[in-house]
C-alpha cells in the first residue's frame, strides 16, 4: 500500500496527479500546514526534512518530487508516464523536473519562505517584491524553450505535465498572468480536462 | 561524441566525475565565468539557462545535474553507477540528488548569487550571513539521515557520490568544517582516493 503525505497548494499535487494517472491504489495523509504539522515530531519521523510530498511504500519512505514522479512511472509502466526506454528523452524529462524543483519552485518560495535564506524583515520584503519578475522569467523560459507542446515532451504525456500544472497554478498568486503565455495556457486547460486531474482537485 | 560544458568550482564537476567513472569518451568545454561567458550569445545558444553543466550529445543538448547523472549511468551500464534495476533504490538516489540541487546547492548559492532573488545590497549581505547556518543544517541532515555510508546508497557507489563530493568541496568556503561530520569526512577522503576523481581534479 502507498500513502502520499500531501497538503493543498503544495508541490505534492504533482505526485498526486501521477498516482491518479497511474491508476495506483493509495491513501492520502493530509499534513496541516496551518498547524505547522510538517514540523511535528510525528511527521518528522516520516520525513526528517519536514516537507511534503513524502510517499510511504512497503519498502520505506521516499521523498522529493522528481524522485517520486520517476518512481511512479517505473512502478506503473502500463500507464506510460515516462519515456523509460529512451535515455535521452528521459533525461529531457528529468531536466525539466529539475528545473521546476531547483529554479522555478525556489523562485516561488522566496515569496513566503524567505526566512529560509535570510533573517531580516527588509530582506523578506525585498524577496517578495522580486517574485513576479523571477517567476515571469521562469515562465517565459518554459514557454519559449522547455514546453514542446501540447505536452512537455511533445506528443507524449508524462509525469512532467502534472508537475508543470502544479506550478502553473501558483502563477496568478505570484503576479504572472498565464494568459500571456499561449502554450502554457493551452497546457493548463488540457490538464484540467483530464479526469485524473479532476479527481486530484476534488480531494482537497 | 559528448562535450561537457563545465567550469571550475561549479556543480558541473559532478557530471565530470560520472563521465570519468563511466570510462566515457568526452571533450571538455570550459566556460569562463570570470568573463561571464555563461551569458554570452554563443553559450546561450547551447544552454538558454546560462548555467553549467550542459552536455552536448549526438541527439542534442542536455542540462541539469540530476538528469545528466542518470543519463550517464544509463548510457554506460557496465560501470554500475546507479541501481537501474531497482526502482526503490533508484528513487532514493534521485531523492538524494534532488535534495542537493534544490536545497543544499540553493543554500550555497545565497552566498554569492543573492541577486537572483533580491535587489538590495542589504538583502544580499543578510543572505551571505546566513549561509554558514543553512549549509550546516544541510550538512547535518546529510550526515544523520541521507549518507548511508561508506557511499550515499550504502555499499554500492553511485553517481550521487560524485555529486555529494562536489558540494562537500564548497563547505569550507561556506563556513562549515567537514571534520565535524565524521561520515562525510570519510566520504570525502574515499572520493579523493578514486582515480576518476583525481583525473577530474587534474583537468582544472
Amino acid at each position: 500500500m502507498l500513502t502520499l503525505y500531501t497538503a493543498a497548494g503544495t508541490c505534492a499535487l504533482a505526485t498526486h496527479i501521477a498516482l491518479e494517472e497511474a491508476g495506483a491504489t493509495f491513501e492520502l495523509a493530509k499534513v496541516d500546514f496551518s498547524q505547522a504539522a510538517q514540523r511535528s515530531p510525528g511527521y518528522l519521523a516520516v520525513n526528517p526534512k519536514g516537507r511534503v510530498p513524502a510517499l510511504a511504500t512497503d519498502q520505506g519512505v521516499l521523498t522529493e518530487t522528481p524522485a517520486l514522479l520517476l518512481y511512479v512511472a517505473q512502478m506503473y509502466p502500463a500507464a506510460q508516464l515516462a519515456p523509460l526506454d529512451n535515455p535521452f528523452l528521459l533525461a529531457r524529462m528529468q531536466a525539466f523536473n529539475s528545473y521546476l524543483c531547483a529554479t522555478m519552485h525556489v523562485n516561488h518560495a522566496h515569496g513566503r519562505r524567505g526566512a529560509r535564506w535570510a533573517d531580516e524583515a527588509s530582506s523578506h520584503a525585498d524577496m517578495l517584491r522580486k517574485v513576479p519578475q523571477t517567476m515571469a522569467e521562469s515562465t517565459a523560459l518554459v514557454e519559449r524553450e522547455l514546453l514542446a507542446g501540447p505536452w512537455v515532451l511533445g506528443a507524449q504525456y508524462s509525469v512532467a505535465d502534472g508537475y508543470l500544472y502544479t506550478l502553473t497554478r501558483w502563477l496568478k498568486g505570484d503576479g504572472v498572468a498565464v494568459a500571456d503565455y499561449p502554450k502554457l495556457a493551452a497546457h493548463m486547460a488540457a490538464m484540467e480536462a483530464r479526469p485524473a486531474v479532476q479527481r486530484m482537485l476534488a480531494a482537497y
